[in-house]
């Protein structure tokens, strides 16, 4: 099954597409050759930015696995966003970097266990090519309250 | 116009070529092929490394709209080591991402305002493809005190 | 003496190879072309991930020479993945950009200082194409509480 297929087969999970807010001046994809850059997204699926669905600090606002949800959520808004700007996922020939903020309370740092929902959800669509080189930190604030922020890097075929 | 004109018309407002302070091992710009890396730069005009002109937390010390004005000097201190770095600006293709830590007080939010600073200058100089998939958070602190520190990376023609 | 010869001359000083912890889904390089992406790396020794030898808030838990000193494991951590990702450091051609996140205690701003301890190593092999463009910043929280964590990006020649 191709990764194409295994993202739509998400069915309704997949968010709609949610470009920046006009006032913010940035786009979510510039392709150069071979290579892609993705904007920091956020957990969005009912609320279009700049709402977030995920809002706060997790360890104090959310639990964890409610991190690690909005993690999963921003996964899919950066494989729509990629998707949107390629074609096809199955133009993805690996996944290079994730970096992960998290929105964390004082003395949270269980941030690798949440930037999972990341980074497990491209497995399951890229198998091992979906492993990034990654890096999660914590972010003492994020936009607009957001609990968790990715940016992605990808390698085209 | 060309990018280059653009930029050059600024004209005091652009600061002079700051490189980083000698004890500290790194340098402004990277090129590999047509590939540009800059470091995070900082709020330079009157003040030279590690001293910055802007210095404190964006929502405490100092207001959005001073973030913004800080923000923007980065982005100038940017195009002025990227200049240095490749001989003119009109050999800039795209910008590709722009990663701004805003040092942030407890609970503000506003970081993509403060970063529409430097992007919004990037978009008057190189137009759409001046606009970058772009990732804005909140940092604790930012060396030296500084309000606002961003990298960034570009294509070339 | 070449990269790769004055690396293994750190004899006893090299650490073994931590991979990641197998319930993290990322990998620690990313080769794509001529370019390599490393994930975030920690300051391991004797301790393997989730588990690291400088845990704490630098500038209270821990001095900035003790910073220096973790940013300095965590760029032998880096290289030790990459010499294991790549065969030889000798195929390095530059040190294109550095990330470092420095777990800071509230107004810490030595980050620049601490982040050396990374990037001065790198000299030390590499001579002036070790240099990054880097960027340092202060993160709330770290992962597992490590007290410095960092990315890199290399041109392979």
């Amino acid at each position: 099954m191709s990764a194409d297929i295994k993202f739509l087969a998400l069915g309704k999970e997949i968010p709609e597409l949610m470009p920046p807010p006009p006032d913010l001046s940035f786009v979510s994809v510039r392709l150069a050759g071979n290579l892609v850059w993705l904007a920091g997204h956020g957990p969005n699926r009912m609320k279009k930015p700049p709402e977030f669905d995920y809002v706060g600090k997790v360890g104090r606002d959310l639990t964890k696995e409610e991190g690690y949800a909005a993690a999963r959520l921003v996964g899919l808004n950066l494989l729509v966003s990629l998707r949107n700007g390629i074609g096809t996922l199955d133009r993805v020939k690996q996944i290079l970097q994730v970096v992960g903020a998290v929105n964390s309370a004082p003395s949270f740092t269980a941030q690798s266990f949440v930037v999972n929902g990341c980074s497990d959800l491209l497995v399951s669509i890229f198998g091992e090519e979906g492993k990034p080189a990654r890096m999660a930190f914590g972010a003492s604030e994020l936009p607009f309250n957001m609990a968790v922020e990715a940016s992605m890097t990808v390698e085209l075929a």
